[in-house]
């Protein structure tokens, strides 16, 4: 990876570092994504049958997955994992129950009394990615929180075959309805409904150029579906000093890489020596990789940033604002507070990012390419919605009515302020007939 | 309004009366936006000042709102109205103060910690629609969680002139940043910036078409701003029993009407007799409005549906899912909890949607158009973001690995593999060195 040393840089050239590759839809993919879509709303099933065959090369007769074929997949998987997926599913499910809403009540001044509630979303959709690698982590990241939710509805779509370890991942978080499709196809059945997958209100998942096309074009129909955040390539920030572990950073480093050749890695260290033996552990621990084509391909983006002092490779995080961060110092919980921007922190020596892509507990969704700024990790939160209440009393609205009427007034808004007299009046009727 | 009996209508029939009008932004309106972003990104504030003069009439001289302009708009305020939006920041900061995150801290399993923090928004843009009534109710109900929330800049844009309360409501919240700009060019300029509107991360609050399909490109555009929640017209749903009050309900569903033509209105009741006095109630009250033609415009596409019993009053409820749902039924918070879709609930006879729209404490920009199957009220979460931290110790890392690795080698990833063994391994040969 390439090194540079932050303060030899001008403002510009730092901003340039930070500066992620350009990313948009080409024309050609959002082309057919819309034509994708139009073709699931008007034909349904059978433009889902016809899409799987041309893209997936699967010639399917039941879109969804039988109970017999959930049952036999269950069946199929090695004890070893199944307990691996059990035990990160109670390790995730600990964590999202805690996120669970306390009902809020405050009583604002006398008599008027304000809370704050919270539902689930009736009907969800999860998109599970196929393909060589299946990702049943990815399926416990969606549905545990569908689960603890409440959702009505929890929808899963997956390109065919759908890998059992996804079915079993499936079946851990009360999941069963399992439709085998996938693409911008599977987003748009999810979106509009067809005759076998029911419409839902919201889409989640991880997915290619397509499905996230998809999903951005559905979020944006009337009548079409919410999604959980937008897209962009997996992200990884290292932040060392000169005491880290050059191996533990590199294997680090490599496990964003290995995900795909947009993955962006970075490190930022006050000690250009430790930048050095990274270099160093990266070559020599991608040479036995399986995957070490795509890490390398990666890795020809990634960069190496010497800075002054632990402050500024915090500010330069900032800056950049990852999707991962990870902070392999000396009492690492020491720059906590001085991080705004981060999708999921990693703090010390023991903890690399891959702990939480599968098992810590925490939500492996999380915002990249700078959404950071403004979105959340994926959290019990976004399967569900809030919406306040208020009550009044007689007395409590008596109190309240000047303030509503003076600014019902400055607004002119008139029949605002009659929702009010209109009320009073009947009170001091009722009061004033004793005097 | 028209009245229909709900057992009469067949099931689509049903699903006819409660489907809002159809609402996209024209051709015309889309493609005037997209020019007006291009060319306040590319001519920054000369386009402001260009546009200003187009469409506000306005010749500016200085965007920025002078420290001295903000002043003696504060001080042309009549004390009366100061009082009043003094009291309802104080309710409306009361309610936004308790929704304050508190960081989340689980020990999943020994040694593996996961917890929750939550930071501010840094920039965020506060959009005040102007023109003949200004609305510093608005100003209160974006301003007041940005300032708990502690955005480090709160920047605050509304089309001149920019009237008096609308800079005292801003200058309670702690905002002395306000831009005389508004409309579509405003959005662009909160969006990307020019030499005199810095940019922001998010973009807040209602507007006209114009501004409201600004909101949509600038949130889809790489590099835009995120926003809070889609737009639509605002509705209000009442569900009465027998013995409500037929004025109280009238006067309710005027102050909804009065917002615009394109104002929702809809009365569910079990009563066809309350249906008919409410339907007498309008037409009284009507007469004396000031906004008396556009609440009309909005009552012709209003409705009263009689229905079977309450129950089958709240499943109407739902399937609808209003922006406002007032409930005035003899003890109403029994319905609460079979309430799933709505953005505020106001609870009894003396609970006007006036109070929530200024005063009562609760946030009056809300979900409309369905939007309550997925998003929120706007809420202090809406001006933070959250992350997760995850630290474990050497032993926490030694109980997680075979969940980690069994799961890394099912998904094929041999990098996520080896950033716990590279480290598990450090560990066996510690323990081992004293065997």
């Amino acid at each position: 990876m390439k090194k540079v040393l932050w303060s030899a840089l001008t403002p510009a050239e730092q901003q340039q570092v930070l500066l992620r590759p350009a990313m948009a839809a080409s024309d050609s993919i959002t082309a057919t994504v819309t034509g994708i879509i139009d073709r699931v709303k008007t034909e349904g099933d059978a433009a889902l049958k016809a899409l799987s065959a041309q893209f997936d090369k699967v010639e399917l007769v039941d879109i969804r997955l039988s109970d017999e074929a959930m049952k036999q997949a269950c069946d199929s998987l090695p004890a070893s994992l199944k307990t691996a997926l059990r035990e990160a599913y109670r390790n995730i499910r600990s964590f999202h129950a805690a996120q669970v809403h306390r009902p809020l009540s405050v009583e604002t001044q006398p008599g008027v009394l304000c809370e704050m509630h919270s539902r689930a979303i009736e009907a969800v959709g999860l998109y599970i990615p196929g393909g060589s690698a299946p990702l049943p982590s990815t399926v416990l990241m969606l549905g545990v929180p569908a689960e603890i939710a409440g959702c009505g509805r929890k929808v899963l779509v997956s390109p065919p075959p759908i890998a059992p370890e996804i079915v079993y991942a499936a079946s851990l978080c009360g999941i069963d309805e399992i439709y085998q499709v996938g693409g911008a196809q599977a987003v748009a059945a999810l979106a509009f409904g067809t005759e076998s997958v029911p419409k839902v209100d919201k889409i989640y998942g991880p997915g290619n150029s397509f499905v996230t096309e998809a999903k951005r074009q559905v979020s944006q129909a009337i009548g079409g579906a919410a999604i959980d955040m937008p897209a962009g390539p997996s992200e990884v920030l290292v932040i060392a000093d000169e005491r880290a572990n050059a191996d533990f950073i590199a294997a680090d480093l490599l496990s964003q890489a290995e995900h795909g050749p947009d993955s962006q890695v970075v490190v930022v260290t006050p000690s250009d020596k430790l930048a050095d033996e990274v270099n160093e552990a990266l070559a020599r621990q991608l040479a036995e990789l399986s995957r070490a084509g795509i890490a390398e391909q990666a890795l020809d983006n990634s960069i190496a940033i010497v800075c002054a002092d632990m402050t500024e490779a915090v500010a330069i995080s900032n800056e950049y604002g990852p999707e991962h961060l990870i902070v392999q110092t000396e009492n690492p919980r020491q720059y906590l507070n001085a991080i705004q921007h981060a999708g999921s922190v990693f703090l010390g020596d023991w903890t690399p990012e891959s702990v939480g892509d599968y098992a810590s507990g925490t939500n492996h969704v999380l915002p990249t390419y700078g959404y950071v700024r403004t979105y959340s990790s994926l959290s019990l939160n976004d399967f569900c919605k809030r919406f306040t209440v208020q009550e009044l009393t007689a007395d409590g609205l008596a109190g309240l009515a000047p303030i509503v009427t003076a600014i019902a007034d400055a607004e002119g808004l008139d029949a605002h302020r009659n929702a009010v007299t209109v009320r009073t009046q009947v009170l001091e009727n009722k009061n004033g007939g004793g005097s």
